[in-house]
């Protein structure tokens, strides 16, 4: 299949239609369809905007200092995405097609790259702060998990939730938090609810010191994620041998209402739906402030 | 600017059209242009092939991964574009806006990622293989470097040359071989002429342990480039203070006719007028084979 194009003219669609045409009769279904795709579309962009040798390698190398910068703290690959809203995009899309589309039902967000897997269980009631700042202001938050088409409380339902300090920083990434300081994990009770203190959330920059940081530099952008809390909740509780099968796990971020950085996200996860108001909590030396907030699940589809 | 899709809607143009609006005044106009139809093509591709989290994230951690397996001896992030056949596009999109398309003209083809910027000069007549393998066929490869237009020799012309080892190893990547063995740089004489011994060259597979090897198996796709030679021409000589202003640069590869991968390069960089054909050489008892490849170069448009 070489090229017959001649001296001068640019490889149009018929040069790309040989690269798709390349793969084998082995390759999967999916990733044909896929690669054809990414291919297509990727040369369309290389031809619509002229892109120079230079203007690739530039993206080859933020590519690969990308690579170089991630590891199991970091993952700038990911964040590269997440500033052209990609995260976004592929999530809604992910969610989208997993669910059956019912009103009410919760909407998700992206998962971003400061979940752990070892987040420890906590009881309902307890804190997830334990070097709560001096300018941290304490929330009780809590509510119900139920089925989005029959209102149903769900049991045992895990509601893992995780959240920067004020000074911008997960604890891994933050020498002066202790190991899993603001987050854990809570299972709902018998009436499907849920309950911890937290802290009430502060926005916070992307890392600027990397190749997506570059990026919103060069594309004169705002870098600051609005204040919000992540949660991913699962029906299913494995450790009670508890399961509420056919429900299709939710992850998603909450955002305060009032954060000024509401309209311009960095990695536009930010969805009307899903903003809160933190209100003033009479009687509990805890915590000034309070927020319910209730997650609807749906039957996987 | 905050998305106002209801539960279940997948995010659409409008949400691409904002981020794209997410750029600030101070982008330059040509990153802006850039940046713009990335996003738009990148969101079309996802939405397309309705790309899920799972995908995508496969294709994180393939770009993290070849970001940290390149060095200054590997380039990964390259290699994963070359397969995709974009480093071809873009090469030619390049050329083809440098030069008055011209009938004629040498057309160019990719650098490749093992071009070195300190190889040595060598007189016209030497030779590039130090450590010619049992199997290796020696060359007498010679020609003219000529304005395309006028053809008038270009004097001082520099002719960079490189290619692999019968083993399929640059030197650089294959510790049996001495350093700039099969590479140098030549300088033509006032009739425009450069002369060498190299090797005919054989074909080789691109590296296969990376993440590009890993996507050119699930392609099932071949993984052999064609026998080629890489040339870089320029009209400049700086060493000598002899400058020929004014004409671009070719960065090209000749491929030989006879090589079973001609049709199927696995980074799509063969152009038809850029196959040739090795032919018996006579009385010189240094080589058995001899090969003319002449040069023409363009002025810039």
């Amino acid at each position: 299949m070489s090229s017959n194009h001649q001296n001068g003219a640019v490889l149009g669609t018929e040069f790309t239609q040989n690269v798709i045409d390349a793969m084998g009769p082995k390759t999967s279904p999916r990733l044909r369809e896929v690669m054809a795709a990414l291919i297509r579309h990727i040369h369309d962009f290389a031809r619509e905007v002229q892109l120079t040798t230079d203007e690739w390698m530039a993206g080859v190398d933020m590519i690969n200092e990308a690579g170089r910068m991630s590891n199991d703290k970091r993952n700038e690959g990911q964040l590269l995405c997440d500033v052209i809203g990609l995260e976004s995009l592929v999530d809604d899309i992910t969610f989208t097609a997993a669910t059956n589309s019912t009103s009410g039902l919760t909407a998700s967000a992206v998962l971003g790259p400061f979940w752990r897997q070892d987040t420890p269980r906590r009881e309902n009631g307890a804190t997830i702060s334990f070097d709560t700042p001096p300018d941290g202001q304490v929330v009780y938050m809590h509510g119900k998990v139920t089925d989005v088409a029959t209102g149903k409380p769900l049991q045992n339902a895990s509601v893992d939730v995780w959240q920067a300090s004020t000074n911008g920083l997960y604890e891994q990434q933050d020498a002066g938090q202790r190991e899993h300081n603001l987050r854990g994990v809570f299972h709902t009770d018998a009436e499907g609810n849920y309950s911890f203190y937290c802290l009430r959330p502060t926005p916070y920059p992307v890392p600027m010191d990397g190749p997506a940081g570059k990026l919103l530099a060069m594309m004169d952008r705002q870098v600051f994620r609005p204040a919000h809390i992540h949660l991913m909740v699962l029906s299913s509780n494995e450790k009670e041998q508890v399961q509420h099968d056919g429900y299709k796990s939710l992850t998603t971020q909450i955002f305060d209402k009032e954060c000024k950085y509401l309209g311009n996200d960095s990695v536009f996860a930010v969805k009307d739906e899903l903003t809160v108001e933190f209100v003033p909590r009479k009687g509990d030396a805890k915590a000034p402030l309070e927020l319910e907030y209730n997650i609807t699940l749906a039957e996987t589809s």
